[in-house]
């Protein structure tokens, strides 16, 4: 478990230029010695170990065009909700989690994960499914953000706001219109912002699950911002709150 | 001038669906009916003219993959940087304004474009060379936006700052550490905020040139926001400062 496979030349090629943990490379005895050449320079400077194997081997591990090249991976770790709240706990700061409601681009996960390092946002919770979760692009886009802002995997996301409440954690949707401006936003709470998906917003079952609704207040044509914008306005809210000009 | 061809059935339909201003299709008299048919379906519901040309036609107006078809669809118009002045004068608003500094992702320069359009930006300046256009990429991430947001492309960015100058236009950048924290903005000057290139940040030409520079705190291990993201934050710094809570 928690390890992934890579197949094939240029995908390898990228993983390890991506400094990726990639620990075994299998490389079939029937590869060009060109190609076999190209890797065992780009994995040079790596822990990565270069085994030659039967091509039939290959064959049998995966089922994809490998084209002779299968390379091992340490999977993204995916943390807990409670290894999330210990996090601040340890920090003794109010818990300050971000939860995406079935958040669906990549590139908006990587920027928010950016966004919540930034902050010293304690972690971020992500549905299981339907939802991007810890990938290479994600990984890229945060500029190095994955490595240090816990993200965990729930299956139910109103479960988990369950969880949430009985731990005193408020936890925050933002609507299009009608509710708070998000100026309002208190610092001196224990408190969980969701981040709706792009096009549908956050779900009707965990929006009713909010204890609070906050709006970004929009003058303009269009009704709704980059989810990952809207994010980073919601916790920078948080933070300058907890963070007053004055006291630094 | 101000108008472009698309060539080939599905960047046509794709345009079609996404509701760009298509006036003319042709379509090879050799084309496959239902092909022709497809496309004549799509088009429907447009003004767009369809006329049976030889394919000889086609091959003359395009050296591409035009596969029988290509139509004629207005380009996204640009707009002078005195134009965007005018539209704030006009509001009666204080000139607020963004400069592009050579922003190289599309799917960051639609995010911009669905921020300044919610905070009542008056226009954004971009550079003719090495970043960003207006496409329809740019236009599907933008939501919209696109068409409520004039752009004004530059050939010089820095004479158009000093020019930006002569107007009484603060301009101001961002840097990663020592300058102000950007809470300090103030909402009442005319401003142009500049945000620089995703990787390399604001080119030292442009940033000597800036008459202020603000940074965003950030209190993690990264040392810096996603671009769009950074722009937002800006952005609506300006805005709550020109729109208090209090008085709204």
């Amino acid at each position: 478990m928690d390890e992934e496979m890579i197949i094939g030349k240029n995908p390898i090629l990228t993983a390890l230029r991506a400094g990726r943990p990639i620990h075994k490379i299998m490389i079939s005895d029937q590869l060009q010695a060109q190609a076999a050449k190209d890797i065992q320079c780009a994995a040079k400077k790596t822990k990565a170990v270069i085994q030659r194997v039967p091509r039939k081997k290959l064959d049998q591990l995966s089922t994809g065009k490998h084209q002779g090249l299968i390379a091992f991976v340490s999977a993204y770790e995916y943390q807990t909700v409670d290894a999330i709240l210990q996090r601040a706990e340890k920090k003794n700061e109010l818990p300050f989690l971000l939860l995406l409601d079935e958040l669906e681009d990549p590139h908006n996960l990587g920027a928010i994960l950016r966004t919540a390092d930034a902050v010293g946002a304690h972690g971020i919770v992500i549905p299981k499914h339907r939802a991007a979760s810890l990938t290479e692009t994600v990984a890229k886009a945060s500029a190095g953000a994955i490595e240090h802002v816990p993200v965990a995997r729930v299956t139910n996301m109103a479960q988990t706001i369950d969880e949430l409440k009985e731990e005193q954690i408020w936890v925050v949707g933002t609507d299009e219109a009608g509710a708070e401006d998000y100026r309002t936003l208190d610092g001196q709470t224990a408190m969980a912002l969701v981040i709706g998906n792009e096009g549908k917003g956050i779900s009707r079952l965990v929006k009713d699950k909010c204890d609070w609704l906050v709006q970004l207040p929009m003058s303009g044509s269009i009704s709704s911002l980059n989810a990952s914008v809207a994010a980073a306005l919601l916790m920078y809210e948080v933070y300058r709150k907890r963070k007053p000009l004055g006291d630094q």
